[in-house]
C-alpha cells in the first residue's frame, strides 16, 4: 500500500491524476488550468513518469519548440476506480448527497457506481464512462 | 476531494484505518501492532475523530483507569471501498498480479472485487466480506 498512499498522499498529484482523467494531456494546458506553480507540476509529472503512471510524449507545433503530453498508461488509467471511489464516498459524506459528480455510462447514459461485486458480475470500462461533473 | 485526500495522504492514518477494518479498536492494541509511537497515534486518532471517521469510546477493565476504544462511524466504515480499491490496484500494478490480499464473501467463501457497475448491479456490503491476507 506503502506506492499508492505515496501517490495519492498529495494533493497536486491527485488534482493532476484528475486533469488527465478528463482528457487533458499537455503539461500547458494543466498548467493553466490548475493554477499549479512550474516547478511544481514537472516535479509531480517526473514522480509519475517514474511511477508508471504517465507516459511521457513529445509533440510540436509548427515554428514551435518541442514540447510535452502526458498520457496515462494502463497502471495510470486503472488509478481511476480508486479515485472514483473516494470521490463517490466524499460527496456521501462530506458533500452530505449533494452529488459533486456523476458517472454515466456513454452509450446508456446510465448512472455508475463503485461497488464491491462478485466476479460474475457485469463490470463497466474505465474508458466507457464519462465523468458529469455538477 | 480535499479532504478525502487529507485523510488519505498519511501513512500512518492508513495503517490505521487498515488495522480498524481488520476489528482492532483499542488504543493499546492499536498501538502495539503498529509499533507506532503514542503521540503520532494520539493525534491521528484525535483528527479521524474530529472527522467523524471513528467514534471513541472509553471503556474500563477491573483494577484499571480508563482507556479507549475507537470504532469506525457509518462514514469511517464507508472509506473501506476506496481503500479496497487501491489496494487491489496495488497487488494488480505494484505486485505484479500477486495479490497480497483476497476480498471474500463471508458466506460464500467467493471472491470479490471493487468495480464499476450499474445500479442494478447486486452490490455485496463492505460488512459481508473479510479480507484475507496471503
Amino acid at each position: 500500500m506503502a506506492l499508492a498512499t505515496e501517490i495519492l498522499s498529495d494533493r497536486w498529484t491527485l488534482l493532476i491524476l484528475r486533469e488527465a482523467f478528463y482528457g487533458v494531456k499537455r503539461y500547458d494546458d494543466m498548467r493553466s488550468d490548475l493554477g499549479i506553480p512550474r516547478s511544481v507540476l514537472t516535479e509531480r509529472l517526473k514522480r509519475l513518469v517514474e511511477f508508471g503512471i504517465f507516459i511521457r510524449e513529445p509533440y510540436r507545433e509548427a515554428g514551435a519548440r518541442t514540447r510535452y503530453a502526458y498520457g496515462l498508461s494502463q497502471k495510470g488509467a486503472e488509478l481511476g476506480l480508486p479515485i472514483l471511489a473516494l470521490m463517490q464516498w466524499g460527496d456521501k459524506h462530506i458533500n452530505q448527497n449533494e452529488p459533486a459528480i456523476e458517472i454515466l455510462d456513454r452509450k446508456s447514459g446510465k448512472r455508475q457506481f463503485v461497488a464491491l461485486v462478485g466476479d460474475d458480475a457485469k463490470a463497466t470500462k474505465l474508458a466507457d464512462v464519462r465523468i458529469a461533473v455538477l
